[in-house]
């Protein structure tokens, strides 16, 4: 006996998300039926409207509603400094920091010759125009510290350094709370050579 | 800076999921607005369907998409024999066993005091009803092996017997394959209990 359709494209349907295989796919489909009405209504429409209703924003490519993302739009924010990161995700981890004031770059992806990804799929044209008019005065570089995200810094910093502009990645070393007996080597040495005066 | 609205709200619709936190909705909804369009809208309409098309088995309490299940729609099942299980996931994890060829009650539910679940709340008065036209000749009681579905077992037992009819219960004991040494002391005394002559 197989699974009544309903059940069955459900489970199909979940089994399509990142690390939800097809037990768990099962108890969340089946969890789905005794949810209550409105709670299922609302997903599905919230399904909908994460493809419907956002896109790019036009200036740094942080995932929007509006034609600009809430940074961009912000007029108190320091325009001389763009930090890029990854992805939108990574917006929001630095905003959760609340130290940081200057606007954002979000590439939309990672220089990758394993996976082809070049420079053209990456949202870099749009930054190298932002840059083109003097108030930018440093770019912080926060793609993430892999080596697809350390090739694309390098690619950036060559590609900006030319204009005059400063660039700058973000320290790498030991996390906070971090023991050293754990730390992998790498990021060790990292902490080693990146040391600051006390 | 808060989400988007849209993602906020496919967070929070993914965190209605059992075993779904913050950090796992979060990066569920931002993979949803990378899926394929025709993924994400076929996703939403499982979910809809899933509500909207199945109901429980007028017969058996089973969930169907049409009015009778699989199982009671098919002449071929032994009706002499019902076996009783809690959830309808349960039905199809017995199917898979290809073992059994008789009939279904799902109760939807377990006795529970603690959470209030009394014999009215279940679909135990249908399986009375099943019961009373004399074809049933075994009822195998197959609810869980916990505290409540072995009350409810109980319950059932002495609900049932007195018409006469055979009332079994799924053995409990080692399952294949586990170690005696990591097997607990009630699954170990079950064991002893049932154990069988070779």
């Amino acid at each position: 006996m197989n699974y009544p359709l309903p059940i069955a494209k459900l489970i199909e349907s979940y089994m399509k998300l990142p690390g939800i295989g097809a037990k768990t796919a099962t108890r969340l489909a089946f969890y789905t039926i005794d949810m209550r009405e409105e709670d299922v209504t609302e997903f599905a429409r919230s399904l909908i409207s994460v493809k419907r209703d956002l896109h790019y924003c036009s200036i740094c490519g942080n995932i929007t509603e509006d034609e600009k993302c809430a940074v961009c739009a912000d007029d108190s924010r320091d325009k001389s400094t763009i930090l890029v990161v990854e992805e939108s995700k990574d917006v929001m981890s630095m905003e959760k920091v609340r130290e940081y004031h200057g606007l954002y770059h979000v590439l939309n992806g990672v220089l990758s010759p394993m996976e082809g990804t070049g420079p053209d799929d990456l949202n870099i044209a749009s930054l190298i125009k932002r840059l083109h008019d003097d108030t930018v005065k440093e770019v912080i570089i926060a793609t993430n510290a892999t080596t697809d995200g350390e090739a694309t810094a390098m690619y950036l910093s060559r590609l900006i350094k030319p204009a005059g502009i400063k660039v700058t990645r973000l320290a790498h070393g030991l996390s906070v709370g971090s023991d050293i007996e754990y730390a992998d080597e790498v990021t060790l040495l990292k902490a080693v050579e990146g040391r600051r005066e006390l």
